[in-house]
């Protein structure tokens, strides 16, 4: 089908029939341009590369920002079958399946905490976690036993996880690498004021990890940058700050809409190839993000409904718990001089990307 | 420490420290023996024989089937730091992140037929969702495209899945693998009766497919077998039935009772290494199951509190969604001969794996 291979040359990424059914289904079940990015669970560029070949062809038209399906584009659906998705989503906790009735006081506490957090900046790939996400990530680490006790380490924490944790349980001690002095000031504030055990780093993650950090930690967290190169340096600066063995627990967030199951899969391979270490948790759109200001600016303009800043909450991202097994063994290597921010799956790809072209790595 | 060497050593399983602290925790949690085998996420061999030699060291105590943490064994958790494990489930939907309120109807229909159903017996390795858990795997498939207008496989069938898929949604087509007559006609009567398009077929899986089912399905469901011949067959098989290419799904449950993470993480390697297949959903203990008849003839009966029949659901799996990419082509095998239900992490081993010895393949 040419769409496939114009969306396709246009964006420089492969496109299969079923990658194009499920944009057409999230247009068949929405007319928010921006939804339709959530639901299609495609890379971005890809999606909105879709709404715009779709509208050259007369297939869909935009009106006041929102994407409609026309005659034509209503019919080529029927003949490939394509119907919009339903959801299950639980409403009482937002399809996470974890509570946070029992965190009450925490949650009330860290709600009114991120209200005064620092606007994010794209400077640092900034882009935070809605306060409930914060907590309902908390809360998976606490029921699998990975705070209560345990030394924690945050790989970048514009979403004030220290608090949320530090609130919401026990830990022996938190350290935490952030880049943003802002956040490095404002997360050390209140975690004295709350008797938080932490200790707030600024430390560039492509160097080598010093002696008395090295493997010294029970769990990690980050929400790393989605590029290869980014993703596999905070992963693999995640795994070298755990200690050797089973039961250690890395968490991270992994979205699809800065990359394409294709990078899913070879994440997957990676823990196991390349170190010992198991999936256990791989929760689909655990958390959500707030929509961030610098958005429009960050992303290509010459899609018209995507000029429109979005009215709802719409980018999400998945939560992966992985654990270390017996014959784990961290790793301290240095990434010195690599470009950790953009690929082609990015968001920013369209311009960032073009701006460093030699930081890919596939 | 003594007690890990004793336990390895009489179950032929490793134990790791942190094995032993699940254990440990889940005991400081409940005294009921078989929430300590949910709580604990071990291999059920590995948790039944640490609480037969906790107490034998006196560090826990039996008392009406109950298992109670003595002085000393209150101590030894002190000791290692080890704390009970909070739950954060979600009430709602039992942690799934799946709400049935949009499907009552088809849920209720589906209780009062599963309700009917023939008895599990162990001639084949059964042991049945709650109709609850049922539905759930059915409303995630439905969330995910995987059903509407889909050809669907189901190897093994005890769990009515058949009837729950066809009553939740419109399939185009479902074809069920089923060995045991009973349910082959339960399923055929209900089917017809509801007018779900579905075959029923007494097939050993063992043998390969015949080109008419090759290769045909989007999607497949199993619960499977947990030892590593039984589960990587049905895998196999399930990969069998589905088309080359993106799209396809995979759903299948796996347990912390009768596997290892060990298991898992080879389960998880396998998939990509071998065929071309990526995790997108792992829902920790989606599924829980009814207590089955045969359940306290088919295990050992050396461990007091083990003797007395479970008061509640104990044995849950957790839900794995995995999704061919572009490369993915099915293959068809046959394993006959194979020994599929044995392995030492099995519920059954200490009877069944005795009898059968040979069918172990690590």
């Amino acid at each position: 089908m040419h769409i496939l291979e114009t969306i396709s040359a246009n964006t420089g990424l492969p496109v299969t029939d079923h990658a194009f059914d499920r944009i057409l289904a999230a247009l068949a079940a929405t007319t928010d341009p921006w939804k339709v990015v959530d639901l299609a669970d495609q890379p971005f560029n890809l999606t909105v590369e879709a709404v715009k070949v779709l509208a050259d062809e007369g297939l869909v038209r935009f009106e006041d920002g929102q994407v409609h399906l026309t005659e034509s584009g209503t019919e080529l659906l029927r003949s490939r079958g394509v119907v919009p998705p339903k959801s299950f989503r639980c409403p009482a906790c937002a399809g996470t399946g974890l509570s946070l009735t029992d965190l009450e006081d925490a949650f009330s506490t860290f709600r009114s905490i991120a209200e005064g957090r620092p606007e994010p900046t794209d400077d640092f790939d900034q882009g935070v976690l809605t306060p409930e996400s914060a907590m309902r990530r908390a809360a998976l680490m606490l029921q699998n036993g990975d705070v209560t006790g345990k030394r924690i380490a945050i790989l970048g924490d514009d979403d004030l996880m220290t608090l949320a944790i530090g609130l919401a349980g026990k830990p022996k001690e938190i350290v935490t690498f952030e880049i943003d002095d802002r956040y490095v000031r404002y997360i050390r504030e209140h975690a004295e004021r709350l008797n938080i055990p932490a200790t707030v780093l600024t430390f560039d993650l492509r160097k080598k990890l010093p002696d008395e950090l090295f493997a010294r930690f029970d769990t990690f967290l980050t929400d790393p940058p989605e590029n290869y190169a980014g993703l596999f340096l905070f992963l693999e600066r995640g795994f070298g700050l755990l200690k050797s063995g089973d039961g250690h627990a890395g968490y991270f967030g992994m979205t699809l809409t800065e990359s394409s199951l294709r990078k899913w899969s070879r994440l997957q391979q990676w823990l196991g190839d390349e170190h010992d270490i198991v999936l256990t948790h791989l929760i689909y759109e655990h958390s959500e993000y707030e929509n961030w200001g610098f958005l429009l600016d960050s992303i290509r303009n010459d899609v018209e409904p995507y000029r429109h800043f979005p009215k709802v909450n719409w980018y999400r991202s998945s939560l992966y718990r992985v654990e270390t097994l017996s014959d784990f063994q961290p790793e301290n290597i240095s990434f010195e001089g690599e470009d950790i921010y953009s690929d082609e799956e990015r968001l920013v790809y369209s311009k960032k990307a073009q701006r460093t072209p030699n930081g890919e790595r596939r």
